[in-house]
């Protein structure tokens, strides 16, 4: 038998993941490469510091700090960008692309903000842009969606993307504390990062769900055309009195597709979703996602979201991938095969205008406590065509001021937001009023 | 542009599974085309009978009652055989295999009753076989298995395997039925076979886990080398007591490695599962599965575990990453490359003698409702070192007796049937002792 080829792999960042795939690339390469039919090669690495102190121990001379060497190393041919950004890891993603080599990567900002770019380089050069590691960590939904379900068009993707936001808001109905105190206890837990807006805020959540959207119906949603709302507002009023409607509070992606009107919807909200979804019992820093399949019907992935390890776990498989493809030389049912991937459903998909949005709304009103109060709110909600189906009152901490939490039968977003508008208005609210959605999607 | 390669596709066996990839084809078949780079074309199929009324409509001129024409056909690349059983079955497999064809099989009976031979021949003549729809119906749980997760070694799988069972199951937790009332029902429905030992005596899920430890750990376990129960005995009394203690009861398959003695343990039974835990909120006819890797954690993967949709789902995705092999000519990491599996973990797996299965258990004594039975029953069980952590006691439908429900603390499957077989001698005990699992398993 003759020898198997070597594969070199170069990791681009070292920081918390590419440690992480270092570590587990070590203690399970003769495994994989008895599977693979190759020899691997942690070839060489790139780090900003070479003298930093680090978990995992790398011999020296296989360390640069030239990450784009490592990017366009002609003996090089799997490169993990694990640098994260959209600066240098774009540079060093696209040079080795261009060199037609396979790109692993966890990066869903560049992915989301270029995207379309990476793809074509890809495709122009013979290069490959894997990218399992970058939604929902661990779980393998990126091969679920692209081969496992290849047979099915998707109605209904809906999913906790977040694991800060998730583990915020599981602490936050388990303990009863604050949403202020939770996030300073998760940043010191390391759970939360110091400036935590992106997270809190909905936009990465809002990014996996590009990179979800993109796999499922072939278009680049950005994210300025999502509706993206966040989880800061979010007091132990909302899930108390969510909890007695019998929902639980999650902050879901969620991206729809209409195909008798071909029109794709992707938001991103703070959603009252009924108890007895698998997703609803989804806590902590767990990641989970719902897919509806016209085939296939619901089926439910759950795992890490986040993480050295779980992130490292996804980044070896698209390894394990790279490999194949590098020894068949053909990639298997590739997203960036995006004219192919347009085809699912027929024609080009068009993105829906937002105002369209459909569903059940839940709004609470911090309003003055006195009477008449309740007949105002409802004549505003009538009057935008917003039926009302539930009504809450309780305290708040000011004693002049009283919550009024209100969920409504369906409406779109246009007339709920028309709603809020005039709301704010009244006298008698004296807050801005907090919508939240009600996930009682038809699955 | 060159035209793109005409991939034959021959189903053997046309039942429900059968028409329902025939049906999902032809719709998906242009997506598909476009994903695959190839033409895909239905070529034969194989019936048992001509004449009988299908709801698809098929060519006169497509079908035949020759499966094994079909399967050795010369242009027929991709051979499904959805003929079921593991007589012309097995012979179909075999005989394509022989011609370096791929077959796509839902069949996990064929699957476990000849794995090695049908692996074995695949190798040797360089065919292939695809078994995505063998387990968990739409589940990508293969593929999850063997690519997704490659990184991974497995301490422990965990499983709803039997939609039939947790059909059964979830309408008397919430209906208060008599398991043989719900029974007949769901034979009514079409939801449980005729014959129904196969899906509730323990069978049909064992058959699943001796291929997802396959998968897993490299090695063909036999049923008659798992412990196999079944769900015949549960009653009302079993499941409100379960209920009280916190525990919801599933059939699971469960699928435990110890990498230190490197042993593995393969069981099926019924199951008290702590009502935190995911799967025991997966209700009806659905399927889960809990997968704890070694780096990514525990991930869990739910949805409709048969019907003809689902498997089609499956068997199609199967059909894709066929087109994928005979495209590129090379596999995937395939689990027929069984020297490479079993190298997971680093030296072939021992299976563990059943005695040693450790666990917590869940004990009903029909015994005479009389003082002293229960310092009897408790003198039993402590001279067997098993000890006790709960009991109940509650009425049963004769007057003269009780049920005595016992919990106990961890103790060895040897001890606990020691036990058993003790109790069931003393004359105060009226029935066979009934003995469930607790699975409060360590992720």
């Amino acid at each position: 038998m003759s020898k198997p080829p070597i594969i070199n792999i170069g990791l681009c960042g070292l920081g918390t993941v590419g440690q992480g795939v270092w570590k587990h690339l070590s203690r399970s390469r003769g495994e994989l490469e008895s599977r693979l039919g190759v020899r691997l090669v942690l070839h060489r690495a790139a780090v900003r510091d070479l003298k930093k102190a680090r978990a995992v121990k790398i011999p020296a001379g296989r360390l640069t700090t030239d990450a784009l060497a490592v990017a366009t190393d002609p003996s090089v041919h799997i490169v993990c960008e694990l640098i994260g950004g959209t600066g240098l890891a774009r540079e060093v993603t696209l040079a080795a692309l261009r060199q037609g080599k396979i790109v692993v990567s966890a990066n869903k900002a560049l992915l989301c903000g270029h995207g379309a770019e990476i793809f074509s380089t890809a495709r122009r050069h013979g290069g490959h842009f894997l990218f399992e590691a970058s939604v929902a960590g661990g779980i393998p939904i990126i091969k679920a969606l692209r081969e496992g379900l290849v047979a099915n068009r998707f109605k209904l993707i809906y999913g906790i993307l977040n694991g800060t936001c998730n583990y915020i808001l599981t602490r936050m109905a388990q303990e009863g504390a604050s949403y202020a105190d939770i996030l300073a206890d998760a940043k010191r837990l390391g759970y939360a990062e110091t400036d935590e807006s992106l997270d809190v805020e909905g936009w990465d959540a809002a990014h996996k769900a590009a990179i979800l959207a993109y796999l499922a119906h072939g278009a680049w949603v950005r994210t300025g055309q999502m509706i993206v709302e966040g989880i800061e507002r979010i007091t132990q009023a909302d899930l108390r009195t969510a909890a007695q409607l019998g929902y639980g509070i999650k902050l879901l992606a969620v991206i729809t597709r209409d195909f008798k009107e071909n029109e794709l919807f992707v938001r991103v909200h703070p959603t009252l979703l009924p108890r007895e979804r698998v997703l609803a019992n989804v806590n902590g820093v767990f990641n989970g996602i719902s897919v509806t399949g016209d085939v296939v019907g619901t089926t439910t992935y759950i795992g890490r979201g986040a993480g050295q390890d779980a992130t490292a776990s996804a980044v070896i498989s698209d390894i394990a991938d790279a490999v194949t493809l590098l020894t068949t030389g053909k990639a298997v049912a590739l997203p960036e095969e995006a004219a192919a991937l347009h085809a699912r459903g027929g024609k080009r998909v068009r993105l829906a205008p937002l105002e369209r949005v459909r569903g059940r709304h839940y709004l609470r009103l911090t309003v003055r406590d006195r009477p008449g109060v309740l007949a105002q709110v409802a004549t505003v909600t009538a009057r935008h065509g917003v039926s009302i189906a539930s009504v809450n009152q309780t305290a708040t901490d000011r004693r002049d001021a009283a919550s009024l939490i209100l969920t409504t039968h369906q409406s779109d977003e246009r007339a709920i937001r028309a709603t809020i508008a005039s709301l704010a208005k009244l006298k008698s609210v004296l807050e801005k009023p907090l919508l939240l959605r009600i996930g009682d999607f038809a699955e």
